[in-house]
């Protein structure tokens, strides 16, 4: 059979043989296709035998499999009719990085956050029981959102009301950064549980020489379930949810996989099968490396200008002299918070992928009396909102939010769009924003958060294309006036939006370093026509507050993204679809100019 | 000694008699100040010797406590110089009924919201330690709030990096509703411990005979520490998180407490002391019925008409025919939903104080093929806001969200304001919101709402006037007209805010009934000015997208609350603040019209 052409039910009547085979097809694909277009790259090899397991153990899409976060779906894409749109992984005519119910009805989902597999897959699970079907309901979660609350507070509803549903633990030792918590010493220990080892070499060659021909044939397995029975390890913590825990198993061995899915399966109760992966498997440079692989760029893309190593750099530079403490959600690589981590490690916290407890943490460190940095994706600072609101500005505390990834993202897509943050930030009371044009401001504005005593939020994208010549000083809700030629038209540009802006012709230029609180000042002086440019949606962001202050007084032109979820997967396309080109806003201005000199001639 | 003017540090020369005594003075206090302002009556005469104990064994303010939620700090506000505060609590004159670092330095920071206290705590020993000082700091947490996700996310960062720190668990089996979930019933097991049974009588025996009469007579317990120690259950949950666990002890008996506090202090690891209490303890009434003594209305306040009972009626109508399930984090008597969880238990879920799990659960219901209705107080809310639109809007799932308790709140004041909830959901691409008049029009949106294949809010304050007479269908995106006489001037009034807009003469009365979308076709008919009127802050809201889309046809006056964290505790008052009173929505009008009629003239 063609490998390539191989389609979810045809994995059922596979050997065992013919499945591996199949795994290193998967395998090989799934690495040359990251090298091309970027990915996940480590977390997939880790998950190929386990989705082969699902598939061949599931009658998808009939069962529902919603895998958490998702960024681990590449072999189960290839598995259900996405080959060629896998081509072009992560660009905007191939598939998304993440499941997506627009892609197939695979995914019961679109996801790409933490923690919330479990929250679905038991809405789906008592979906079923009210509508009185018959469909297996499994989560595949990793290791890594275990340190999210919410998987806390849906086993906790899980355990009160128990639902037939399976959870599959993929153990690989390390979300993105490597595991921290109590959770993660607590799941070593059950990894190097000698029930375990002994399973395992048990098991190899038990099952290994088993022909796997079919549904049937599992069957078989049948007269080995009690030596799967003698692995499970007496697991108490998941036991106080009312789980039925097997495991662990090493999650690269398929017939393995299988013989506990099946096991799974059969349970009317809830069921938690353990496995451990390896990020990274069966590619060596992936294996030693997994979080440099977590994330990769396609080969030969060239870097831009880093904002997060300004960020990073920055932080070093205070953390020698400053009562600092930096903060981060289990994202210190991307953040490129590693030097400050290795430089002060007890300066340092990295709470795991928890951004609720890291803010409300953030909150008690500064009425402490130490100034905490919280360094966040902007997509993922989503899940803090009620903490930043209440615990931080409410109590009007001097935390610096470090908002990183802020704007249009590019290959992540739809799921990751850091395009949210000025219009949920805005609303909250006592919260200074501002947002820096480029490296060097982004340095000035982190000094200058240390001198502020209230919570601040400086938003940036991961990278900026040049470093401007001078800069203002930077000063409470003041403006930076690049160009002032007293035209009657003004550009007021947020951030990374200023590489247009400057290019602009006869019109007056102004780098709005702060989206909060305005340069009312400067805005008093404005006249004419105001263009604002931000890489934000336009609701409640920058340049509605804009129009707001300025009504009745300026005609205002916002420019920025639609109101709607983004899934370009290209940041500069994502610019061309909102306007947000020197073309376009040159002509806009133009317009403005030949509008204005019109009127006055009337 | 004047027991009305006792202060913390008299506490530690006290005999156990008389801090018995004084917590019987202290009960009486709490229950004639709650009988006369209202407030958390139950949880308050539950926490009276914790915080007697609390008191003896800690120097506060320089140890800090950070009481989770903080209802029940009644005893706490008493013993710290607020007496006379506490008289006029939940008023503009008096103390509010949370903590409040405004009112007084022994309380580090404002809450009101579940399950931060662990993070904030622990925020503040990690900066002690690079402070290099030695306060002690000690979290009071009830057994509700370990149903929210963001303890289990700090207990994993406490396990990962043990910090000094004092865990207390109030247990008092419920938090607002009985507790529901696997945390609740592993509490229960604990709770029937023999050991405790055996500790309890042992101890009181051995202690009650003691005499307290200060810090130096403590040491006289070292003797019967380790009858104490015999008393520890071994608790393999906890443990997995690195704390040392001691209980449970009878949360009544002041001796017992004060020992178990002094073990915790002598500590220098991460200690959780597990305290069994009974809500509403020493008053009968509260003790047999704490529910309905949680929050109490003040001595013969009249209960306007309730806008939550005919949420809750209207679905218990729908359950009986639709395939819908109805949703609560722990507010199932707030939010009037006891008929519906009684007559359709299949239907009814109470998640337990865990809003992300709530709205991500919808989410799974939706896809499932059920319709879910999750109820929650719009402060709340905010807790899911990453779920709402990321599993639900980005998904674009038919989930309504019930929003009630939306606008000003009144006596509960800044911590509960549910002022944000226009401005943080209008951002949120692919939500319909809408916002009921009266009790009428919530049943018809509700209704409505079914037919509607999107997630759809619907926005409503505790209770409503009166009932309007006449009501138009409900289309979507479309407003209901009351008063069209081709005036100049039109206000567009937002859900309660109509019982203003319809007492003003000589202007066009529009209920604008759906915030998002707006009716653009009505829109586009006016001209003049256009008055907004929202229980909201103006920041983001309903007004603010009206003159977006006005900008330059018409003049838009908005009005709504301001841009800041309301601490006023009366809802008329604060409407009155916020200028929507009928009074000034009929200046505003007049004046528009005599401008604008000075205007033609010229």
């Amino acid at each position: 059979m063609e490998y390539s052409l191989v389609k979810s039910a045809d994995l059922k009547s596979m050997s065992v043989a013919e499945l591996n085979d199949y795994a290193t097809f998967l395998r090989e694909k799934i690495i040359n296709i990251t090298k091309k277009n970027g990915g996940h790259l480590a977390s997939n090899l880790g998950a190929v035998e386990l989705t082969i397991a699902l598939h061949y153990v599931f009658d998808m899409p009939f069962d529902k499999v919603v895998w958490d976060v998702g960024h681990q779906t590449y072999a189960h894409k290839l598995i259900t009719g996405r080959s060629e749109l896998m081509e072009n992984l992560r660009t905007d005519s191939g598939a998304s990085g993440f499941p997506s119910n627009k892609e197939s009805e695979y995914d019961p989902f679109i996801t790409g956050h933490s923690g919330t597999s479990l929250s679905m897959a038991l809405g789906l699970a008592r979906a079923r029981s009210l509508n009185g079907t018959n469909e297996k309901i499994v989560a595949v979660v990793g290791d890594g959102a275990f340190t999210s609350g919410e998987i806390y507070e849906a086993l906790n509803d899980l355990g009160d009301r128990p639902t037939p549903m399976i959870i599959v633990l993929n153990d690989n030792k390390m979300s993105i950064s490597p595991n921290v918590g109590a959770m993660s010493k607590y799941f070593n220990k059950l990894r190097v549980n000698k029930d375990f080892v002994g399973l395992k070499s048990d098991f190899k060659t038990d099952l290994n020489g088993l022909p796997f021909v079919g549904k049937p044939l599992v069957k078989a397995l049948t007269g080995v379930k009690n030596k799967i029975k003698q692995g499970i390890v007496g697991n108490k913590f998941f036991e106080h949810f009312g789980l039925k825990y097997y495991g662990p198993y090493d999650g690269h061995i398929i017939s393995d996989i299988i013989s506990a899915l099946e096991l799974a399966k059969a349970s009317d109760k809830p069921v938690i099968i353990h496995l451990l992966t390896e990020k990274g498997h069966g590619f060596k440079d992936a294996e030693l490396h997994p979080d440099a692989y977590h994330g990769i760029s396609p080969d030969g893309e060239r870097s831009e200008k880093s904002m997060s190593e300004v960020a990073g750099s920055t932080l070093c530079e205070l953390g020698a002299s400053e009562n600092i403490a930096v903060i981060t959600a289990a994202m210190t690589d991307g953040l490129k918070f590693n030097e400050f981590a290795k430089r002060f490690p007890n300066r340092f916290f990295d709470v795991a992928i928890a951004e609720q407890h890291a803010v409300s943490f953030c909150a008690g460190l500064a009425k402490g009396g130490v100034r905490p940095f919280f360094g966040v994706y902007s997509t993922f600072l989503q899940r803090g909102f009620d903490q930043v609101l209440h615990d931080v500005c409410l109590n009007d505390l001097p935390v610096t939010f470090l908002i990183d990834r802020a704007g249009a993202v590019g290959a992540d897509g739809i799921t990751h769009q850091g395009i949210f943050d000025l219009s949920y930030l805005s609303l909250i009371p006592n919260l200074i924003i501002a947002s820096p044009k480029d490296g060097a401001e982004l340095k000035e504005l982190i000094k200058f958060s240390l001198k502020v005593n209230h919570p601040m939020a400086i938003r940036y994208a991961k990278s900026y294309d040049s470093e401007f010549l001078a800069h203002d000083e930077v000063k409470l809700g003041k403006w930076e006036v690049f160009t002032c030629g007293d035209f009657p038209v003004t550009v007021l540009a947020v951030g990374r939006t200023n590489e247009i802006a400057v290019k602009i012709k006869n019109a007056n230029i102004v780098n709005a370093r702060f989206i909060k609180p305005l340069d009312f000042e400067l805005l008093d002086t404005l006249h004419g026509t105001v263009i604002t440019l931000e890489d934000n949606i336009l609701h409640g962001g920058f340049g509605e507050a804009v129009k707001n202050y300025l009504y009745g007084k300026c005609k205002v032109i916002t420019v920025g993204h639609k109101n709607e979820f983004c899934d370009i997967r290209n940041i500069k396309k994502t610019f061309i679809d909102s306007g947000l080109t020197c073309e376009n806003i040159q002509k806009m201005v133009n317009n403005e100019l030949y509008l204005l000199e019109n009127k006055q001639k009337v």
